[in-house]
């Protein structure tokens, strides 16, 4: 089978070879020349996703396709809607934040209590019927904290309504309550063509900046909370018709009773940089799984490894230190280490992710403090 | 760096995907335009070993190469020998059997018993003061029981004698004693360029046809035997001077005294297909070594993870019903498999090595079971 890709990120690379793994062609298509998949594969068409011609000539080229990241236009890929999985139903909720709340909400999923300004309109009676404070977000089109801003109270509200105004067309916004987290776990599920739901482990995320930094399973997370994440992942998969993955990512919230309470923070409709920790804990990774629904191939139950796992991320800030001195450094040596991952970008930026590394210990806690401790003996850059 | 491979089938394959993972560029030299390698990755020169003008303008785009074979002429890699790892004279020892042979009797590292005949000459007297059962090899070019030749006695060697006069030049050979097999096993060390040894645990090898079926690990074999054979295959690594991997091939023999006896069958300076079951069962595998060798990347010890794990081939010979009809077997849907990789070859013969697949299991004689039990629902081709 000839599987297409739209990206060509470290997503897209490691889904590649697992559909190579499984024996089937792997065609990628993206914009940047030089990005990991130009750089590594075989199969790599050039091309940006507005440009329709070319991309429907890729796309005439195989027999399903997928994509690495929700934020695409759906339009150019109408006509092909048949090979493409999940389907562009699917794409077309996780992609408007507010139509995957609506989505949420509707189908009894609890979101993080949210509102909406339509765009060009002022946020601030919004944000004070809604109750500070509270994060506005664009509706499309964000990722990483990017297009996030936080509202402590009635003037923060008032000076970003005055920015609103200086916009020539001030953008949609979702606003959401903040919540005080107590822990961040992100649920990867599978579902096949039958409609079979295939869990992976919970995994537990612990952001810096808004960027993923350790994913650590198992999760330290109370078993109810757990069964609670993984039933309402696979729920959710199921409402949607998900055929592909679906990760979920959950806050575990403080609430006003002070029960923790678990509500979607958001949906990806496919693989997940915090899955990347499945590679070494589970003896399927989230990239085998979804290379096997895209060409199917029989799911197998992902099942995770005995002792605990960390995927640590190697981000464009530590870049300098990676490229030039990481073989001076414990990481690469530690006995720990189950993956060594570097994503072949040539262009390191702050907060890029440019590789991840994974440790096996006896538990999540530990393999967490042994991947902190090995990420420090990468010095800072100067 | 930019890391070259001579070969791309799938120990090229394997190889290149771990030189990349580093962060590093893999590129190819293949003869075959339709190998594993052409299909999967970016940078492949097509060109045959013989070519020298095309092989050696390969080799000055390189900064270090290896070999996935050592049956490659030797002579056109000379003005390149710096660039060579293992080295030049590594490769010269191991493509030459009797060479190896000489070279492991002289540093007392106990080959089976052997003796020459030259080019042209007859077997007899030779298989004679050796003795019945022997077994006659060609000293170069064999691999998978090709080019050997079992004389149980008299008659057989004045047949095969018979033959070789017929012979516009008939081979040089070694005659091997014939020896009763208890078991086969194979150890992978790496030696890095500092001269440090890095043993991974000892493989279990069953073949079938002189073809490697199924490699397990743990071992079944004494402690004290594993030991020996880490020992041995660490001190050849150390004379030969290596940098890089060596594979040493044993033989548990018979012995007249009737204790089991460990005996240097061959040596492969490279990955070995018995290795693959590194992929799942350490925590670092052979091609995650080598890379790391070849790119100056310090070393991690290889550790074996808890439980048992068995590696089985995909030969080419169930290779209509792999190809057509693995989707419906149990082999693809058990939550035992470690890892299905399948080497995207195009033309299935009989023997030919087209895939393999690993199974973890609590023990390495339960892993072989279910290996053997999940193969064997792959039906006989008609």
């Amino acid at each position: 089978m000839r599987v297409g890709i739209l990206g060509g990120g470290q997503l897209g690379l490691m889904l590649a070879e697992s559909i190579q793994h499984l024996g089937h062609q792997a065609l990628v298509y993206e914009r940047d020349a030089d990005s990991p998949c130009h750089q590594r594969l075989a199969s790599v068409t050039t091309g940006t996703l507005e440009d329709t011609p070319r991309l429907q000539s890729f796309l005439q080229q195989v027999d399903v396709v997928t994509f690495d990241s929700e934020n695409i236009p759906a339009a150019p890929l109408e006509p092909f809607a048949a090979k493409l999985f999940p389907s562009l139903q699917v794409l077309q909720t996780c992609q408007d934040r507010l139509a995957e709340k609506r989505f949420l909400s509707a189908n009894g999923f609890s979101p993080v209590d949210f509102a909406w300004v339509d765009e060009g309109a002022p946020v601030l009676a919004t944000a004070e019927k809604l109750g500070f404070p509270c994060v506005a977000k664009t509706i499309r089109g964000g990722y990483d904290g990017k297009g996030q801003t936080r509202l402590n109270g009635y003037e923060d509200a008032v000076r970003y309504d005055r920015k609103r105004q200086t916009l020539d067309s001030a953008p949609a916004l979702v606003l959401e309550s903040f919540v005080e987290l107590l822990a961040e776990v992100s649920c990867v599920v599978a579902r096949d063509a039958s409609g079979a739901i295939w869990p992976f482990p919970v995994f537990e995320n612990i952001h810096r900046n808004h960027i993923l930094d350790f994913t650590l399973v198992p999760a330290r997370l109370e078993q109810n909370h757990q069964t609670q994440a993984l039933t309402m992942a696979g729920d959710i998969a199921q409402a949607l018709q998900v055929v592909g993955l679906l990760t979920v990512e959950f806050f575990l919230a403080k609430s006003a009773d002070r029960t923790p309470k678990l509500l979607v923070n958001e949906l990806a409709p496919r693989t997940h940089n915090s899955g990347h920790v499945t590679r070494a804990a589970c003896q399927l990774s989230q990239f085998d799984a979804l290379a096997r629904i895209l060409t199917g191939t029989p799911m197998c139950r992902p099942t995770l490894r005995t002792g605990g796992y960390c995927m640590g991320q190697l981000l464009g800030d530590l870049w300098p230190s990676v490229a030039g001195a990481l073989e001076a450094t414990p990481l690469v040596q530690s006995s720990q280490l189950s993956e060594l991952y570097l994503y072949g970008k040539t262009e390191a930026r702050p907060g890029r992710k440019m590789g991840h590394f994974i440790v096996e210990a006896g538990c999540g806690d530990d393999a967490l403090n042994v991947a902190q401790q090995l990420r420090n003996t990468v010095p800072s850059p100067k």
